[in-house]
Formats: structure tokens, sequence, C-alpha cells
């Protein structure tokens, strides 16, 4: 069984202290390929090299954070979704408040990446909130919160996860203000495989493995005393 | 791409005020179209047309709130469910009924179409009640609760929606008797459109935007000030 | 539609003391047969020859509480989960344990079958608790419970609900401890079947006709009144 997977960075895919590809989606993979029985090897391309190595037959499937949108959905097939991208909000300890609705008031500040989905839900979920937008990736959203410039950012659970396990202070608020669902891929003509996937992934969530992989790469920085 | 669509009525595809060919499958279709950025072409048909046009070819998917029956999967595929019809129970304001089960009581009258769905539901969940049954539509249901003749009346959750629009008094009672799953189809041998829709369905799932259109169109009669 | 099913014995495919098979598969495929208005034929093998009897087309699809193991499923296709075994904890009437968790304390003791996953799930989510292995099946489990030689015990519902006919005082806790997908299976070309079971399962699930089924036949001992 070969799968396309990116040369990214954690958690999804990427090369560990000792030089082994690993993250949530490899070790979904692996997983299955052991439980299978079956050799598994991987092949990792840039972002845009994903679908033309499914394509082309070089991989049997996708194993990546891709967003299953409509136009893709053309060219390759999706599975149901393996895990998903979670938009939350985050502040400081002691700003007093509890969820991401407690934002949603004049003179309250939030900060997020421009042009970014983030913004977009902020425009959307919290008109009367300030939205802050700052360009550069959620580094700055999060250095402005962390200096006072804002009161609080929007991002999503897995980077903020990152940032938390570096910069002391940042807590999530209470509930999810968007969730995109994300899934690998097959070929249009591989319908057992791509069944195969969506039973595999029903397993795993039935006994747990699911949760507990996307808890330790996805929903923490449990990943980082191993791997880093 | 090109939906076949019923010539029905509101609120799932009309003729709006304007001329234009809209409604809940309509626009979802509309919006999918959109996505993958390709031309949608819209043919409408009387419901015993639906079937054949989608068998025939003419379209490649039907675009209605069909139930996915047992009988009718064995001509066509059937989505996994777009929306639903629930079945819930209707009283006049100041009735003292708060949810579907305080009308299980001896003495109090449930009023619903003869020989429907609805009549069913009362008689197998409301047995201690006194069913009335009305020839006609859910029209002489809601009159007979109107008057007085009945305490109370079972239909489903879209259709009371339109008549509590015009008529003054109705109340929604907490909770739903009943739900049945309606569904888009393909062809048999059109897998990658139907997991293509399937995937879509979830995409708009996630996002929100299924829940607003059926909102807009299904739950409420908002759709009447843009449409009528 | 010809359907393979096991013989084995209730609650799942039994032969019934009126000589007639039936059981929570073979009367959720005699209600989609009567639903499609087509004949249903019955073919009943060992658990070996189920796959062998799918995969050499002699029955269209295997009707049994299979679990859709990765391995299994590179030869045949799994439906969506049409039911599930469920892991709980047993004990005494007046032991004072609500819920497994009130078992994961130390001076309590736990029976399970030896080598089952019900152990496994004993070791991982009760560590605290003693284990105690008995070899020989669930009624050596329970002999111990009833006898006071163990506090608790593992097993999965639909077992526990038969020795609770027969056997006074046992009482089932609150919660599941594990829950494990049991689903139906076509070959991998027979994906029009594969998808009329799917669509088969949610409208059953929605009309409340399958909670029905697994009730009578899964969750107690209902049948045994009809059956036995």
């Amino acid at each position: 069984m070969t799968i396309a997977v990116q040369t990214q960075g954690p958690p999804v895919s990427f090369i560990n202290k000792d030089g082994v590809r690993t993250g949530l989606a490899i070790e979904i993979a692996r997983m299955m390929a052991a439980d299978m029985e079956v050799e598994l090897i991987i092949q990792d391309y840039d972002w845009k090299g994903l679908i033309p190595a499914l394509s082309s037959g070089k991989a049997d499937f996708i194993a990546a954070d891709m967003t299953p949108t409509a136009k893709r959905h053309m060219q390759i097939v999706f599975t149901e979704p393996v895990f998903y991208s979670e938009t939350i909000a985050f502040a400081m300890e002691g700003s007093g408040y509890s969820k991401w609705q407690d934002l949603n008031n004049e003179g309250i500040s939030v900060a997020a990446t421009q042009a970014s989905s983030w913004a977009d839900t902020a425009r959307k979920l919290l008109p009367n909130a300030e939205l802050k937008e700052f360009s550069g990736g959620t580094a700055q959203a999060v250095q402005a919160v962390v200096s006072g410039r804002a009161n609080s950012g929007l991002s999503d659970k897995a980077t903020i996860a990152g940032f938390m396990s570096s910069i002391d202070g940042i807590v999530v608020l209470e509930g999810e203000l968007a969730q995109e669902p994300l899934g690998f891929a097959t070929r249009p003509d591989s319908m057992h495989l791509l069944l195969a996937l969506d039973n595999y992934v029903r397993l795993i969530q039935a006994d747990g493995r699911l949760q507990q992989q996307v808890d330790y790469w996805w929903n923490s920085t449990a990943w980082e005393a191993d791997h880093k």
C-alpha cells in the first residue's frame, strides 16, 4: 500500500529527531497497514504534488490534512472526515472571558491573521468585537494577545496548542467557532480502497484509537517529548 | 451539471415572484455548482417524471424531497440524508400543553389527515388520546384545532411553519414524534457523482451553510418576504 | 435476494421452537426484502463458510454479527455498522456500584473470560481493580460474581441480558466500556447492493424499526417468550 504524504511539518507529517517520518496522518496509515498485514510505502511530495501523484497512479491514496472541497472532488474522491480543523478563541489567563461568545462585545478586540478564514469567522460570529488583522501568520496574532495589543485571538486548535507549549499564560476559551473536516483521498476508480478507508476510520473511532492519535498529535503537544 | 427538480410549490422547488426557479433543493444544487465552478442546468418534471429523467440520462441527479425507500433504491441510488421531514404536534397558544408527550391522555383529541403517516404516528405514540382524522390535507386538521373541534394536531414541521405565518395563535409543541430522511439521487453507475454529493453535504453541514438553507426554506417562512 | 447467515445460536441467527430460522440479522434482512418486494432466500453456513459463500457468488450478502476488520475488508466490503457489541460491567444488586467507573479502585475484583477482549478492556480502563480471569466463557465469570468470588464482571450487553433472564440479582452498571461495530457485507463489485443496504439501515434507524429489533433481540431477552 503506497501513500502520498506531504513534506510538511508537525503534527501531520514530518521527519522526527531520529530521522523517521511520522505524524498524525502517517501513524493512522501505519496502523491500517499493520492491521491489514501489508507493507506501507510512504512517498512525500510538496502540497501541489499530492493530487498528481495520486491521479497518475504513483500512490494509492493521499494521507494528508486536505479539505475535501467540491472542486478537488471533481478529480479525486475523499473519505469521510478523518479529523477536523477547529477554530477556537484564545486569551491570556485572568482575562475574565470563559467562552468565545464572551468576546462579542464592544470594546473587545480580536486578533487574527489577515485575510484568513479566522478573520472571516470573526466578522461573522463576533460582529460586536473589534477585529485586528495581522499579516504573517498566527504567531503575530498570538504576540498581539501576549503583549496586550489585543484582548483575544482566533486560530485553529492545533496551532494554538503548539504556542501554548512554549508561551505561558495562553488559555483556550470554551467552544468552537467553526469546524472544517479533513480527509484522505483515493482515485475515483478505487472504490474498494475508499470503502476500506472509511471502514477503517469507523473502526478506530469505535475502539478509541483514532481519538488517541488525534489527542496526541493534533489537540496537544504530547508528541513533542517523543519526537522533537 | 444537469439536475431534475419537481415542478412543485414552495419551499423545495418553485418559481418565485421574479419568475426565477428557487427553493431549498435548487439553492443547495446552485451552491454546489458555484463551488465546483460548473454551469447548473435545471430541468423541471412532475413527480412521476423525476426517476425516468434520471434513469434515461437526461439529468445527472435528482434534487428533490424524495424519501429513499428500499423500492426506489432498486432503480436509483440515494445520497445520505440532505434534510429531514419532521413530524411535530401543534396546538393553540394557552392550551397548556408544552411537549407532544403531554397529548397522550384521555380526553385529549388529536387531528391528522385521514390515512396519513401522521395518523399512524398518532395511533402508535399517542394511544391514550382520541385521534380525529380529516380528509383533504393538513389545512382541515389546522382548521379543526383553530376552531376548537380538536385540542391538537399532527403534521410536518415545514407545513405547519407555513400555516403559522398566516394564522395567529398556533404553537408547535416541544419535540419530534418521527423523522423521515430525504435525499438526492443518482444513477447506480454514477459513483463519483454520488460520492461528490455526499461529500458536499458533509462540507456544508460542517460550515453551517446547510443549516442556514434548511432554516430559511424549511423550518421557517423567512423565504416568503424575499420570494412571494 | 440471497443471504448467507450463520448456523449459530440466538439472538443473531437460530432455528426457533417452530423450526423457523429467525434472529436479529434474519429479521432485518426479511424486513428489507419485504420492503423491496423481493423473495428472500436464506442459506446457512458455519462461521468459516460465510465469506467463501459470498465471494463465490452463492449469496448476495452476509447478514451476521461480523466485525468489519481491516483484514476482512481486503476480500469483502462492509456496510456501515448495523448494530454494536457493547462491553458492560455487571455486579449483584446491592453492591453499591452504580457505574463501571466505580470499579476502578483497589480492593475491587473484576471477573472476565481469560484472554478475552473484556480482560484487555479491564486491564486498560480499570487498572486499579484486581482482574480475575476465568477460562470457559462468560458463564464462569457470572458464576464468580453470583457466588461472591468476584465483586463484578465484564462481558457484552447481549450475553449478560441472557444470564439476567435466568439468574436473579444481576444488575448492569451504568455506561459502556467499549463498543464494537458489527456490519453486513457484500462483494467489492456489488456497489449498488452495498449502497442499498446502507440506505436501508439509515431508513430503519430513522423510523425506529432498527432500534425495536435491536432492543427485542440484542439488548433484552424479550424474544425468548416468543421463540424459545
